[in-house]
């Protein structure tokens, strides 16, 4: 079947979470994606624990199925002179190295696109190639912190924690890929490419303002973190059942009066538990205190039962197992075997793409170092065999 | 400035989060956006707590900058024939209503793609089209609990928490603009429209699958809470100074080495604590009491000072006060005050998306309810303004 981008050739000087994600997403929809790695050690998360029996991270496997990898070694002049052949064919490069490394290897924006106008460039840093924090290194968790998530994540009373996945470089992957994608629409409108600087902290900051910010630019007041429940769902929260958790979240105002109704309190429709959202949100913690009375003395399954049937919002919080055999995501093709060549068949998460004409495709194995080498060299750039090996003696790939 | 996806005409029927996150991100990118509300109440997010002066949601003003505003009666004949006439003008439909409520309604892709084949058409739902829990209603925690999130945050003894923010909402959002970007490249490659099947649970279920399926699919364990630490950094936390938090990670080794010097342990450089990264992370909790001996007799502005200076990714944990003043966000213009009509000016979140020819552009007011009835029905449908003022007084608009 069709991907959605073929044709579109993407250069990847990408490695770990952030970069990767990127160009896996613009994989899964179909560009081709060649990745450019150090010779010797490669990519940083290759080695990264758990291993297959083949010796390969799980991790990178997931991030990098389907790319080609070449090794270059750019602080050499063969090894740029080779690079900057395959700048000239691609549409696309994604680097995210800190602020200022690309422009000492020769490979910035500013001299790429003085021979190759119509290339998009994407850098993906900490926080962006501006402003006073530009030099400063970071990871995924800084940037949760910088960005607000992490002051918001947690109990009240808790210290404050990162949601447990690396949100900042996921979401800042995502984020970078829909800003490649849109200039490859304005490229194919006008010819124009475009340089496109992300920031991890300002990726995180969106997502964390959406909710939050109004309270502080509005009243002045910062929300205490929120544990479970919602800044605008009351009921809404993680409630204790006989034997565990249960999440249950009302929306709008008819969930709330039928939610009352499935378990038996009719009588709260006629009270300020009932009363619009802000009204009400002022009662949550004895809104809270009537569910928990309620959900304490049932269990989970007869909780979800009696709720699914009143159409409300609801489900178990089920353990990372669980979710990793779970009816629905398997039905969904989101887990799928993929056969990786050294390693065997493995269990991969499938494409979110779930698109009717052009679905997100991900059966392809991740590249082992320097796997398209000779494919690369000698089918896009013309090189012989010879050529090649001579490059690898001198250690230039 | 141009917009990279200026000329694209996206017809909106979303509402709360998910949804109108994506067409933020098509609007913030150039999109034009109309979005269809219901009569006399619209996005239920609109009333959503805190409000300005003027009586608007500040969270609905984020999420729907730049959108116009029309409300049609899609339940009247009248309504439903205005409602196909704007899709014969659009590029784009997306929508969140639980799986079958378009067709209801008589808005199906299938209905839709008959007399517009070149209709891209996305569909946002809690666990996608398809499936055994295709029919059960689901918010954004329920989301961040199936597709992982849920079970990965928080400490090991600690109950399981949610990411502060709707990440799962917010996710979707953004990877569903991707999608809907990229089937707009292959339709001007193409000429073919295609619909598009979102799941709240797929795109969460990718985000926590990366870091943390490989140690179930290739080990069959299932990894703890892992807290403020992350699956391969050691060191790597959130640890106590003499003043507060501060968060320390290292992800390559070369890193770990200049930290140990950093910190005044060089002789840990020749130890277990410094060998590759599956063996040294064995030794955590001695790691990580290592350092937090270090930062508990220094203040987080010294630790800083120290660790900037040897090039080590660190940083605060700013309180949310202090994320909504930050200076490097101020000065990437991702704090911005907007013009809002009867609100007045409104501090809101600037764009991510800094492109150098198409740069994200956000200074537009959100709608008020139905404020572009007449702009829209007379300038695109060519009605006049005696059949506007008939509709609404038989309440279809």
């Amino acid at each position: 079947m069709a991907g959605a981008l073929d044709g579109i050739m993407v250069l990847d000087f990408t490695r770990a979470y952030s970069g990767p994600f990127c160009t896996l997403m613009l994989k899964d929809l179909g560009a081709r994606v060649i990745k450019v790695e150090l010779p010797g050690s490669g990519d940083t998360v290759r080695k990264d624990y758990p291993l297959t029996a083949g010796g390969e991270g799980g991790t990178f496997i997931i991030l990098n199925r389907g790319k080609k990898s070449i090794t270059l070694n750019l602080k050499s002049e063969k090894g740029l002179a080779i690079c900057k052949k395959l700048v000239a064919k691609a549409d696309v490069v994604v680097e995210n190295y800190s602020p200022g490394t690309m422009e000492k290897l020769g490979l910035g924006h500013e001299e790429l696109s003085r021979f190759h106008p119509g290339l998009i460039y994407a850098s993906i840093s900490g926080y962006g190639h501006s402003g006073p924090y530009r030099d400063y290194v970071s990871y995924d968790p800084m940037a949760q912190a910088m960005g607000g998530i992490t002051s918001l994540t947690g109990f009240p009373d808790s210290p404050p924690i990162k949601c447990g996945v690396s949100i900042a470089d996921f979401s800042t992957g995502i984020y970078t890929a829909l800003a490649i994608t849109a200039a490859l629409h304005h490229r194919q409108n006008t010819g124009e490419g475009q340089w496109i600087d992300m920031s991890l902290q300002d990726c995180v900051w969106l997502l964390s303002s959406i909710e939050f910010s109004p309270s502080y630019f509005l009243t002045g007041k910062i929300l205490p973190r929120l544990g479970n429940s919602h800044p605008s769902m009351a009921p809404g929260n993680l409630y204790m059942a006989k034997d565990g958790p249960v999440l249950i979240s009302t929306g709008v105002h008819s969930q709330v009066l039928r939610f009352y109704q499935a378990i038996g309190r009719e009588d709260l429709c006629r009270t300020p538990f009932a009363s619009d959202q802000s009204e009400r949100y002022k009662y949550k913690p004895q809104i809270d205190a009537v569910v928990n009375e309620w959900t304490g003395s049932r269990t989970v399954a007869e909780i979800i039962k009696i709720l699914r049937e009143a159409d409300i919002p609801c489900a178990p919080v089920p353990s990372f197992d669980q979710i990793c055999t779970d009816p629905q995501l398997i039905s969904r093709d989101m887990i799928v075997e993929v056969e990786q060549g050294v390693s065997g068949p493995v269990k991969v998460p499938g494409s979110p793409f779930k698109m009717s004409r052009t679905p997100g495709n991900i059966k392809f194995p991740a590249p082992i170092l320097g796997g398209s080498n000779s494919e690369i060299l000698t089918g896009m750039l013309g090189l012989t065999e010879e050529e090649v090996e001579q490059l690898s003696g001198e250690g230039i790939i």
